[in-house]
């Protein structure tokens, strides 16, 4: 019988699919790890070597259970994933934040993820309602880059304000260029919309509002295309 | 009996899928269109509006067949959509290119065609074997902005290359930061290996490899974050 169930929103734990982002959680967050799973007949290659490894120097139980693989990972067939309980860490009141309002995208989110981590931003806030970032096809598109991260939600912009005193920099096609405000701030927070609608004109109270050059060829630029470019444009060279 | 088949790589015909796109294509390209479909259910809305006006102005024939689009559309339930027949226009001797080497996601692919239209750089290179930038998920992703680009695709890179003699810049995490070779000498192209992969060490050969600042945390950005940064970092601001 199947002892774990597949992901829901509401589960206290969540899991990992796939050698690549098992390993990440086992690296960076291993005390939160309930148990490590593998396929009968997974065939050992260096990764998995990696996790076995990973999982006896943390005393995590290791089992092979096809079945169990199976129903936790749908259509996509892994060899190995691992089930963990969901954390939360308080984000750092020094450290630049991206904040996403209303996120509704999973791979979306778990690119912005792993691109923040690529820039050294490692604070993320969720403004609910949002997707989960623990939905397994978020710390899949993240590429496991998650679990390096400092990932909160909010039940508002306003609950997350009341706690961050900072310069805020909402980014909106109405705002202004980006380029004649560098270098910004820090501590900063960045602000963006969700996708399709993007922010509501009255987040121009909270800060100065950014944009990015676009042409008139297109509405907006993709969501974590408009992350990513923000954070180039931020970083301290 | 349904009169068109649902997306196949050698078909000569295509089609986008909801109002977004179908408007796209009958503005950009109406010549290329052979049908507009609707459902017979459809609510009238500006977006139907606009694609009963755009087709009548160019006399192409709209027809209400709920057979036809559920067959073409498959699980997502789109309102309309419009079948046009594929065609090639040769890329820009003068213009800035983007060249992707055997791109293998097609929502990677349309997001990369929105973004470079967002930055006018209408030209791009696609060298096989790669995604079709005909098939209509990447229609959608690159929410009918492709309708305003060139795009060409080539046998090998060896083939495009005789065809383009121009500055080469091969991204590479293994080139020369980006920040010091700014400005780029245009004409340009700007090449991207695949995800996961990345370009293999000869691109070298063929001109100045660029890397785009990374921390050690991942091993690579997302191929489309790595295109929209570049952009931004290469424009003439």
């Amino acid at each position: 019988m199947a002892r774990y169930k597949k992901y829901q929103k509401d589960l206290s734990y969540t899991y990992t699919a796939g050698i690549f982002s098992t390993i990440e959680v086992l690296e960076q967050r291993p005390t939160v790890v309930k148990e490590v799973l593998l396929r009968t007949k997974t065939k050992d290659s260096a990764g998995v070597g990696k996790i076995l490894e990973l999982a006896a120097r943390n005393k995590i139980k290791i089992s092979y259970d096809d079945a169990q693989i199976t129903k936790l990972s749908g259509a996509e067939n892994h060899q190995t994933l691992a089930i963990f309980d969901k954390y939360e860490i308080p984000l750092d009141q020094a450290a630049n934040h991206v904040v996403l309002v209303n996120p509704t995208d999973m791979g979306n989110l778990g690119t912005i993820i792993r691109t923040m981590a690529g820039f050294d931003v490692l604070d993320l806030a969720i403004i609910k309602p949002g997707v989960d970032h623990f939905d397994p096809k978020v710390i899949r598109a993240s590429m496991g880059a998650i679990f390096q991260m400092r990932v909160a939600s909010f039940n508002s912009f306003t609950e997350y304000k009341e706690q961050f005193h900072r310069n805020y920099y909402p980014l909106m096609t109405s705002g202004r260029d980006i380029g004649i405000l560098l270098p910004l701030r820090s501590p900063y927070s960045l602000v963006f919309g969700p996708e399709g609608a993007g922010l509501s004109e009255d987040f121009k109270n909270f800060g100065i509002a950014l944009r990015l050059p676009q042409s008139g060829r297109i509405d907006s630029l993709n969501l974590a295309i408009a992350v990513g470019i923000t954070l180039y444009a931020a970083r301290e060279a």
